[in-house]
């Protein structure tokens, strides 16, 4: 690597800009890559039958030697999820805190790779030095404890990713953020500053936790038979307030859903959740004590079908019948997208007859700092630069006008995109081209080998289903020996439509017939006609688009 | 018909209860049958492939004789979209206001049927008289003009629908809530009210349509460039106010759309839009005036891709490509469940450099009462019995409860789903027996002919896709003559996966061989050996399931 090189620093985004998800940001010094974080992002609604997505990650296997490690801000999804996949590509140490680093070791171990992987240990007040950077931490208030952001000392400045945060002057652990960290980093100079857009369109601040705290506890108090509260598994301050609202009401609490399960143990064994040590009873026991002397905090708040609190609104939850008494607390409001699935869920939680509290309440505050505290924020660390990240577009540009009215130079502000890089050298930034960036989709075991021809095909099929039109022909004499055989699925029902598929067996067959006395050699014309010739009989018919794929078997 | 029978008023829903849409009420007196509403529905996600839904008519079409007509409340799509596919199963009179039924034909005209259908007109006047009851109408605000609330007067008293109202004191076309009529149907007594449930959660007033004039007007003022506001076509008071804009603020306006194009036509042919004759100026001319001088009306405001202000932030519009000079105004706010489609939408927008106004702005006010409104409604007509209509289960919920509020007796409110029957004898209500009702799906040109088992074959393939093996076996020796041959579609990339499927190519030739040797006589078991084997295969090796469809072709 020439000198010239080194001396050239590339900031970039691999996920998390233009988007809400999958974040995932790197510092290149030219002799070093530091990466922070290493998330996922929920498909979105045209990637059907995707699992997850992840960030295209060839730029730091490209450059694996070079990779320091992955540092993590904390232990959301969007901030981790992508690690058992990621670090298969790019195995590298990962950095985090204690309750970060507890859910990444069971996230590890599920996916069979804890043994392999190599983690560090770090609080905020630790510095890790390398070669050509230092980096060092502080501490964050946000929806998960142990939140951290990150400020990489290079030569030229320092970087600043701040992670997730909101700043709450009265937060549940006590644990305030650390402002005069980052005072000091702001005297030391902020060469750039990359902070968390998702809330840059709201006005004024969001509020503290610690507001959510008590009304839950009016609810508890309220409520006259037992309690189902549901809320986000990773969110350990509302699982604290929920377990000191069952204590002061004088209520056993249940745990029922598998993430919140194991959240619950993983932050208790390591000292994040604290109560009277036989406040929480198994589910199967709820019947034992009277319906006014327990709750049960489960998931599903964003309407996931497969969740505890679906389960329970379906009548499916092995344990738990919903009952008129009951009172359903959903302790969450819906991230964009899951309006309609939460709204679905409460629908049907009503009709059991339960009192169902949602929306109408505080029972919910962002985890996200609002406008007021993005400014805050900007005042404090006073950056040279400034790149919005964590959001949609339209999040990155409101951060955008903020930033410039808390006195940032308009020209030194950059919204990227994925693989965007920013390049700074003497202390000077400028957009300097891209390094490769995208979307890798997760379907089963399969890491991107599923892209838009396959997402294509199964849209198409999603529409109006396939046909399939099997035909047996002699290479020898050129004649049908058996079919056309015609099948469909998600097209039409069978039964109601013999006639149709009768009709396009008998258009198949003259096809065929033409085909054979032009003498046409070419399977593959032969099946374009078979295609082009259904596809037009049944639009017609139907006004439907069926795939159709015609086989020919030649014996 | 028994004298029994003839004593007994049914009321009920064929849709438009514990749902948003395809609104259809129903007062069945014995003698006659008077429907109120004919509207679709927008298919739910889980609806592949679908188009629209519509409810099912049965028990209309099984009592075709006594049906005296359909009459409407107003021309939105929840309320007369069902009509071209109803029509033809319930060939009756429809009974709308002149708005109302220009709509309808231009509707009606496109499917088809205007010639066979018998349109009648009235007003808020009218007076329908029949042989068992007498039919009288009020007028309301909504967010398209000419829309009324009907009361059928029976020989147990007066049943009203309200039709979708606010109570706007200023409305755009000095048109005010028929209060009079209200209470001198109160006065002789409402035996039922049916009323709009949409903003029952709302607390407070909904406000007046003409705030938004003034917004629009003042986004207006201050755009540099061109102007583009999308909103909804039948919106008629809206596009009012987008002319209105324009002239004031000396732009010439442009339509784009072909809704809008529409709606903008008829509703000024009959004189529910006003304005100065040379203000609308083809879109294609656009080019020929200032950029300050132009505006343009499209639609799109829900994030419909194929709608015009799709087709612009797409870069796909033939006449308009949008520039940064230009604003946007979504003068709308999402109906729930297109928030994602916006936001993408805004986003893209943004990219282009142009101002984007939606949201935080005042320029969109629902066409539906919010609690203060429906509670004053509940006053005036003072009803014996409530039925909350025109909602989901929560929103009827909602509004059952300022029902009780307002005077109505608990046990006199009957939330009622859709084909509960309510039945009316001697003035006294109660829950009794239900009709047929349902979702009947629209796709293509297909009414009915998808369920649920077309309906789970597409979600399927939408998942995972499908793989289709086929062979050839002759009848007489028993030998495979061609194949397997396995063809897969939406499963994975076949290049990347060539090891993978030539695998499944020798599983299937090992069953296949078995089955043989084993002399299996049953096609049906050696296809279900087939799909088990493989199924199992694939899944342990992508932990996908694609349709697994064996065909054998007999020689």
């Amino acid at each position: 690597m020439s000198k010239q090189n080194k001396e050239k620093i590339k900031v970039f985004a691999l996920g998390g800009v233009g988007e809400i998800g999958k974040n995932m940001y790197v510092v290149d010094t030219g002799e070093e890559i530091f990466v922070m974080d290493a998330g996922l992002m929920f498909p979105q609604e045209d990637m059907l039958g995707i699992d997850i997505v992840i960030p295209d990650v060839s730029y730091l296997s490209e450059n694996l030697d070079r990779v320091k490690g992955i540092f993590l801000t904390h232990a959301h999804e969007d901030h981790i999820g992508g690690l058992p996949y990621i670090l298969k590509q790019v195995p590298v140490k990962v950095f985090g805190t204690r309750l970060t680093l507890g859910l990444v070791e069971a996230k590890l171990k599920e996916a069979g790779i804890l043994g392999s992987s190599s983690l560090e240990l770090i609080d905020s007040n630790t510095v890790a030095e390398f070669e050509s950077a230092k980096v060092t931490f502080f501490g964050t208030n946000h929806s998960i404890p142990d939140s951290v952001g990150i400020a990489i000392h290079t030569s030229q400045g320092i970087i600043v990713n701040t992670g997730d945060f909101k700043i709450d002057h009265t937060p549940i652990d006590g644990k305030h953020t650390e402002f005069h960290k980052i005072s000091a980093l702001a005297e030391k100079g902020v060469l750039c500053l990359l902070s968390d857009s998702t809330n840059a369109e709201r006005p004024g601040a969001t509020g503290s936790e610690e507001t959510v705290g008590k009304e839950i506890v009016e609810a508890f108090r309220n409520a006259k038979g037992r309690i189902i509260i549901a809320s986000f598994a990773s969110n350990v301050h509302r699982v604290q307030q929920v377990l000191d609202a069952a204590a002061k009401t004088n209520r056993k609490i249940a745990v029922s859903g598998r993430s919140m399960v194991k959240v619950v143990d993983i932050a208790t064994q390591l000292g994040y959740l604290t109560m009277e040590k036989d406040l929480i009873i198994p589910v199967d026991s709820i019947n034992d004590y009277r319906e006014d002397r327990v709750a049960i905090l489960t998931t599903g708040s964003q309407g996931e079908s497969m969740a505890a609190l679906s389960r329970m609104a379906n009548g499916m939850h092995r344990q738990i019948t919903l009952r008129q008494s009951d009172t359903v607390i959903i302790a969450a409001t819906p991230i964009p997208g899951n309006e309609t699935a939460v709204a679905r869920i409460v629908d049907k939680l009503m009709r059991t007859g339960a009192d169902v509290i949602f929306g109408q309440k505080k029972v919910h505050v962002s985890g996200h700092g609002s406008q007021e505290e993005l400014k805050l924020m900007l005042t404090l660390m006073k950056p040279k630069y400034f790149m919005p990240v964590h959001g949609e577009y339209r999040m990155q540009k409101a951060h955008q006008k903020l930033a410039v009215q808390t006195g940032v130079a308009a020209e030194n502000i950059f919204i990227v995109d994925k693989g965007e890089v920013i390049e700074f050298a003497g202390g000077e930034g400028r957009k300097q081209g891209k390094v490769p960036s995208g979307n890798i989709l997760v379907d089963g075991k399969g890491v991107g080998d599923i892209g838009n021809i396959v997402l294509r095909d199964r849209k198409l099929l999603s529409q109006d289903g396939i046909m399939v039109v099997v035909v047996t022909i002699s290479k020898a004499t050129h004649q049908i020996i058996s079919g056309p055989e015609i099948i469909s699925r998600g097209f039409v029902y069978v039964r109601e439509s013999e006639a149709l598929l009768q009709q396009a067996n008998e258009l198949v067959k003259q096809v065929l017939d033409k085909c054979m006395a032009e003498k046409v050699k070419e399977w593959s014309s032969l099946k374009s006609n078979i295609r082009d010739s259904l596809a037009h009989f049944l639009f017609d018919k139907t006004r439907r688009r069926p795939m159709i794929m015609p086989i020919i078997m030649e014996i």
